[in-house]
């Protein structure tokens, strides 16, 4: 390749997108560039002009490596959405007059979808202006709600973690008797899609029964009839573990966290944050029954969790990354890399391309055949999707007893 | 020996409290045990004649291994006082009973302070009455806070897991830049001793700047003086990362969850359940400050993260079982298992006995020297006694993508 590369990484972090990040590099390195910048806070910092030389910060193969094994966004991240060239011209005039001044050939956003809607923009407007930059997106993101990619890098890592923690919960729980009962509800994250809700399945096997209950967002949650269930639970069991997503909403369209309080916030792009919803079902369920009960949010430690990362997720995010140059430096333009799957037995994945513009703002969510009929379970068919992707483990470089991150950006 | 060995396991359970097991059922065996039997759910279900035999279920090594890498405690627990010989000498007669059935040479249990006690009024017992079998400790707590021993099974991997999730949110956190911040409170157990929230300052390091500030529950919490440091640092950067115990108290002597509940949960000892102290301080903050907050607790997974686990830890649990047996069968009794320190570089330490009488029901808390004069965080000295304890993995058997854990009891 003639020019550089500029890469920056979106929306909330995973602990497979510093391995994407990695892949760009090697890969653009490999095919030439003379320079890979990196965007500080995405393209909100790169609009203020903050961008950083990657080759100063990754100066051998164990800084590459160590990337690989760091979570969180190793370039910052940020929750913009990019303006409408009608709106804000001057937006997208700063962002051509850095991509000039770089000599910027492949411009590639790692992020999810309201990271794919500003590579769509950014595309357009350099085809509109006769722009040579070409622009990618790097698929990213725990809830695996992209469209058209069998699945998403970040993904299987959240879902390892999620199995894990959820299997070593129930393990935890059934050493003791508890009289009345104990019932713990796990809050996993997902507003709309309950493809890491449903992961939790995926701790069930010969030592684990798995939890009693999986409640996805694309299900109408039913309050009465989740007591009657758990009521029934209690009857033969002492300890009852559901895994609720935090996005379930109620037949009137409300959250089940909103019922309990009254928080309203609204992020940048309009979305409400949820949190609480299993707080809130743990005093439902605590004062309709009189049981002990117990309440688990993962929080951040699902996405966090790059010491419990999935091998074949690290590998496939690297892969996306290195894919995403390459298309870039063939003349693509306005495509996002997607994974197809093509077989199940053995697992083969390869990376293909699709139109950004089809992907961007649309969400991919749990098919209603994955979920049984009563809808308080995903099925085998969602396992078998599921198992593939939190295959084997990377290993984390271990210093002074806990796991070694890349931390030179700060 | 010429008898047979019985072990239960008892309290909230650990990463390492089936290491403890292992330890004990491979050197009763190596010692000629015939049998090794099993108490289901504690001495609470000895007395209703709930046992195993423990060949039954440790048929190989490789059951063994995994045993060591199970959390929770695979024999089942309890949290069972037991009453005094004067009120209640029928629970007496009734576990000796099945002692002498079962020719019991070495009864050992494996627990915490409340264990202890158990151990204390068992082996006073034995002493009136003239009976030969022998009453053995074997340590085993999350908090550490058992006296006359440098530290207990259970702490370390306790303590890695703490150090690597706090290590991951704050370097998730740094990612994103926060118009007015980001708080973040991680709520850690331990209600009285701050062992285990003193443990994040283990996550500092040359990648890693550590959390802002530490509030155990040997110091009295200032709310005030709280907001003002928060503030502060608020200032200076875009996320605050600050960890407490569950049991931090304010100057009059409530809990701070206390604050924001008005569940008054006491368990079969009369302690108090503790929870929620995140979450309220989160609120207090954001209600303050207007930043944006976030609550995490490591609730059980703290305890059950088996996937984590300190190889120092796992193989001193180990060791702690099997000098239980060796002490028994040396006719020793009224004794536990304790930890002394021999060299701290390199870390060097080795087992042995004090009267249990000594230790039951007392508290072992961190010193107040080990805590900087504001009380906001833990000094290196208390750093360089806890790293040891948490160096080395013991890498989990995994199958189909999550850690094996062995499972035949239930």
């Amino acid at each position: 390749m003639k020019g550089n590369v500029l890469v920056g990484q979106s929306g909330g972090p995973t602990a497979a997108i510093n391995s994407s990040l990695a892949g760009v590099y090697c890969t653009a390195k490999e095919l030439g560039a003379d320079k890979v910048y990196g965007m500080r806070y995405g393209i909100e910092g790169l609009i203020e002009g903050k961008y950083i030389d990657l080759s100063e910060h990754l100066e051998n193969e164990l800084d590459v490596e160590t990337l690989k094994r760091t979570p969180s966004a190793y370039l910052g991240s940020c929750r913009y959405k990019l303006p409408k060239v009608e709106d804000n011209k001057e937006v997208y005039d700063k962002i051509f007059e850095i991509i000039d001044k770089l000599n910027i050939e492949v411009f590639i956003y790692i992020g999810g979808n309201d990271s794919m809607d500003t590579i769509s923009k950014l595309s357009a407007y350099a085809a509109e202006i006769g722009h040579a930059a070409r622009f990618i997106g790097c698929p990213k993101t725990i809830d695996n709600d992209l469209a058209l990619t069998d699945h998403t890098p970040g993904f299987g890592s959240a879902a390892k973690y999620i199995a894990t923690s959820v299997k070593e919960v129930i393990c935890d729980n059934n050493c003791l008797q508890y009289g009345k009962g104990l019932v713990t509800i796990i809050e996993v994250m997902g507003r709309n899609a309950g493809w890491l809700t449903g992961s939790a399945a995926l701790c069930q096997g010969e030592d684990c029964e798995g939890p009693d209950m999986i409640y996805l967002p694309e299900i109408t949650f039913d309050m009465e009839k989740f007591l009657a269930k758990v009521k029934g639970l209690l009857a033969e069991k002492s300890s009852v573990v559901v895994v609720v997503s935090e996005g379930i909403k109620l037949a009137d369209g409300r959250y089940v966290c909103e019922l309990g309080s009254n928080t309203d916030f609204v992020d940048a792009f309009g979305h409400k944050q949820l949190s609480g919803t299993a707080s809130y079902l743990a005093g439902f369920i605590g004062g309709s029954l009189g049981c002990k009960t117990r309440a688990i949010e993962f929080s951040t430690l699902q996405r966090a969790g790059s010491h419990m990362s999935s091998k074949a997720d690290i590998e496939e995010a690297f892969q996306a990354g290195s894919a995403a140059v390459s298309a870039g430096v063939q003349g693509e333009s306005a495509k996002m890399v997607v994974f197809e799957r093509i077989s199940e037995t053995p697992y083969l994945c390869g990376t293909g391309l699709r139109d950004v513009h089809k992907i961007a703002n649309d969400e991919k969510v749990v098919p209603r055949e994955w979920v049984n009929e009563e809808g308080t379970y995903v099925t085998e068919e969602f396992a078998a999707y599921a198992r593939p992707l939190i295959q084997g483990e990377v290993i984390p470089v271990m210093v002074n007893g806990v796991p070694r991150h890349l931390n030179k950006a700060r």
